[in-house]
């Protein structure tokens, strides 16, 4: 199941039981429409089953964040204040310390501007802390880019980073990104906030360089939300769904005799996916899938997750200011 | 094969001959790499056959619009004019009547954002004929307006376009939008054009209220490039390559028994269809497939259409000019 | 002074009294950091007076809109929310009457950009009454376009909204734009509200057609914030300081024998501005003045005028809500 | 007058003669509507003299520039080319040297966007030299980035882009900037050329960090266009303008005996500034004068810059291909 992609770990450790969770905890609690699972890879064992770094993977999962309906948005704002803060503590952040909030992605194409659009809507004070307006106390430093992608600066995201970290020397990197999931059900209703970085490959662009503590020297909190699947996954995934359609409405005696049934049905996963890349890589090997409203919806996730950012991170507005009017 | 959607005549008419083409004329020309196809629909059996109305549906096909390439796009962009002029001059357009340009679709999701884009970089004159800058003279009284879509504007397209062209009083209405496929080989490589006007049914939106003679009351040419497919549709295609694949690399005596694979060999395509869309209807109805680098591919394309559109309407710009400098 | 140009009533009712308010009615309220205007046009002479047609005109302003402190946003949103609730009434709009908003002005120009940009923050609900999320009831149907300026589009804005009326057949026409303040310091932090509709002239764009109930048979809101000066009209202010400073610091043998001076002083106002405006006429008969960070004031006076629709219109959402995360 | 700003090296040599000129060379040619002005500072007498540092500023001057008219931009955009050679060459670049472009300024502020429009119109190619549509050969690697402005930030551009120079290692760096000229005639209708990089303060924005090649340690070419003038210097040239013509108007007798007519027009232009600012700095201090077809203008200068960049930098893309569809 490792070859088929998907950046959330979640998905990663779905069916795992037993042995195979050797190396991995994972929890997860429900609060209302709101499914909240924690994964941590405590050792080598976890993070190979994973594919994914050892550290903390949050999942926080609703059908609702993809409804044009505010008061869940609040809802789910407030839930990743607090996991992020979590993470912020967790990584020793200090109060007044500088953070560098980096927005990966282009802003030209729909499902890949999320980070560029929740840079947009950050409260960045680096450059203000002696000159904010009144009332506005308690802020922290942040500075934020947007760095476009390298199709269109030439230049790798890591290059551009790598500089700035060197320049601003914060405490830590905030990295906002859109994802590539396995499932079209978690497109859009799916923030996973992680420790780890941002590992190679991604939603919409072909990232390869990876943003994390080894590479930046500073530890790097990805917040990613799934907005669109990998093309090929996706026919795999209807394909399952397809061939198990069919089988149920196939005749006993045409499926016990039906040695190609079998053979689909007992085909690897791993091998069904190749096949499937293999024969329409040619045409769609850079194709995604992403709903019709992708436009609104990530300007909803860029409020909610540039304003969890603001709360989280700024001291000075704290857990009551969720109930106020923001950007 | 009439129930997959496609706004392409050309899709629609692929596979047929002799009898099946009765009320359909078709004439294709190769030039370099550009292929043109010519559908006349002539009466009602062809319209029938087609799914079309009756009328002239034109198709500019080049693998290589999709790239970076100017030279090819200057190419492609000449071909047009000459279609549009054709198309202009086929309806009797006086050559300084009014004509309004409508820009389908929501500027805010890229594969939509075609028609938004294209009415951004017109020249639009009808307000300004009288003070036009010196050595610009032959223009035509050109408005031009992106009604935006009905999830952002609550009303029906068709009736923001009415009271238009109540007001305005054109000639010729010219829309442009973003068109659904159904292969996703021909996304952002062909440009329809027809004189027909625009049926229901679209690329990424859901529109339904026709823009046509009928409904406007003067006749429409609408210029569509195909940025997407259906969800569904991408499936279904896929499929049938993955089963012809896997049919090929399955031993010879399987394949005799595989009463299954003959099953879905023969399964009809439109079952084929229904059982996919059945099947995945809940999560992917309204899911669509687009490549990766649509934000620059409909950039150019826009180019390609608005400066074809200065230069077929007009005509004191005239086919020289295509070797000038534009927006 | 009536001939100096600028879109607040407020600012054309400054400096009159006694006789020269017959037909004005004035009043002023201070709420913390808020002033509160409302100017009655009760009859034609106080029409004429301030050239200004008969009707209501309400003014919020406070110097803190312009400034990033999105506790002050929220309660001038609450105070625009409840002004915008007494035209509403005072017009006796009914519950469930469709509003139609507009949009006016250029999305390419920064401080015209307003309108449009409220119109991408409305909940807009014409079309899915039927199918809203659960949890959101009591919505008015409400349809909203930006339909570009006349630069753009070569049509008048009024040609656009009147084919709409028609079509829509609203019962209260919302229309918002940026204005043109006579005083630099009345720029980003006041706001209008009228029932008289938008008279003919406006900040960056030059609309020539007014939109009222006359010229649309439906009664027209309109919300205005100053975001520019006329460059001819700061001019004649500065200068105006300028003199003055000067006075003050030369010696008074001097401008007690300057009779240049003394001419300058006891110029007529409006003759100035004449003198100003022929003398500057040729190179900035076309410009505006703005403040550097018109980019983000921009982007809080459309959520705070978005929301404020949002909440006065739409029944659903109660005052309650403002303390809600929206957008 | 030096006090006075401009980013304009021929603003600020305007009215030099004789010894004046001592350390600058001049010189100008007409070419049909437009005029080539180069200004050689050849030592540190002539940098004191004109506030800027030695090195070649070219101006292309054309009143026409502001106009829709493709037939001058296109005549303006090959001297751009021909001039943006010539320093290409005196600074030694080779031809297949890397090169870095940075377009500074906000997108979001219409008369700043002028660098990041650029930047989104160049044919990027550090990324893809090896695998570019056939056809496209010769091309040099050049890579992008608009870094935006320090107010959405929070970091100095300088500090961003010594990053980059360090990651990219580029032979030359070209900052694109929209800049503030001392005379309103000058808005838009100049393109300044430099090899000193680009110096501190500029148009709508506060930058403070010098980009050339002693900060970054390579040679920097700045290409500017002047978008606005600040509001302080406008008011002190429509007050000359004002002056001098109530001056014109004033009996003989009046004027004899105006002492304070005297004083005005004896008012050293330095102090008079000074004056200006200080009335008027409370409220004006961050304004800026533009004209309201700014957003149409700074299209058509993003498209004769990037083009002129992408010929003059391309050696595969020679100047025969001026006379091409280009974006």
């Amino acid at each position: 199941m490792q070859n088929i992609y998907t950046d959330l770990a979640m998905e990663m450790a779905e069916g795992l039981d037993g042995e195979g969770l050797r190396g991995i905890e994972m929890d997860s609690v429900q609060q209302g429409d709101v499914k909240i699972t924690t994964i941590h890879v405590v050792n080598d064992d976890g993070a190979k089953t994973l594919g994914k770094p050892i550290g903390s993977y949050i999942t926080i999962e609703s059908p609702k964040i993809k409804e044009n309906n505010f008061v869940v948005h609040e809802e789910i704002m407030g839930i990743l204040v607090k996991q992020l803060a979590l993470l912020r503590d967790g990584l020793g952040i200090d109060d007044d310390a500088p953070v560098l909030v980096i927005g990966l992605g282009n802003r030209n194409v729909t499902p890949d501007s999320l980070g560029p659009q929740v840079v947009g809507k950050l409260l960045v004070t680096r450059h203000i802390l002696d000159k904010m307006p009144e009332g506005l106390v308690g802020l922290r430093p942040i500075a934020a880019l947007a760095p476009g992608v390298m199709g269109m600066t030439g230049i790798e995201t890591a290059e551009v980073v790598k500089g700035l970290v060197g320049n601003v020397r914060p405490q830590l990197v905030i990295a906002i990104d859109a994802l590539a999931a396995r499932s079209i059900d978690r497109i859009n209703q799916t923030i996973q906030l992680t420790d780890t970085g941002i590992s190679p490959g991604a939603g919409v662009g072909n990232r390869r360089a990876t943003l994390d503590e080894k590479t930046l020297g500073v530890p790097v909190v990805a917040i990613g939300v799934p907005t669109v699947v990998d093309a090929a996954t996706f026919v795999n995934d209807t394909l399952d769904i397809f061939l198990a359609q069919m089988a149920e409405g196939t005749p006993e005696h045409l499926r016990d005799g039906a040695e190609f049934f079998r053979m689909l049905t007992q085909l690897e996963e791993q091998d069904k996916h190749a096949v499937i890349r293999n024969s329409i890589e040619p045409s769609v090997g850079n194709m995604f899938v992403t709903p019709k409203e992708i436009g609104e919806v990530v300007k909803w996730l860029s409020n909610i997750i540039a304003n969890g950012i603001n709360i989280a991170m700024h001291k000075g507005i704290d857990m009551d200011d969720i109930n106020r009017f923001m950007y």
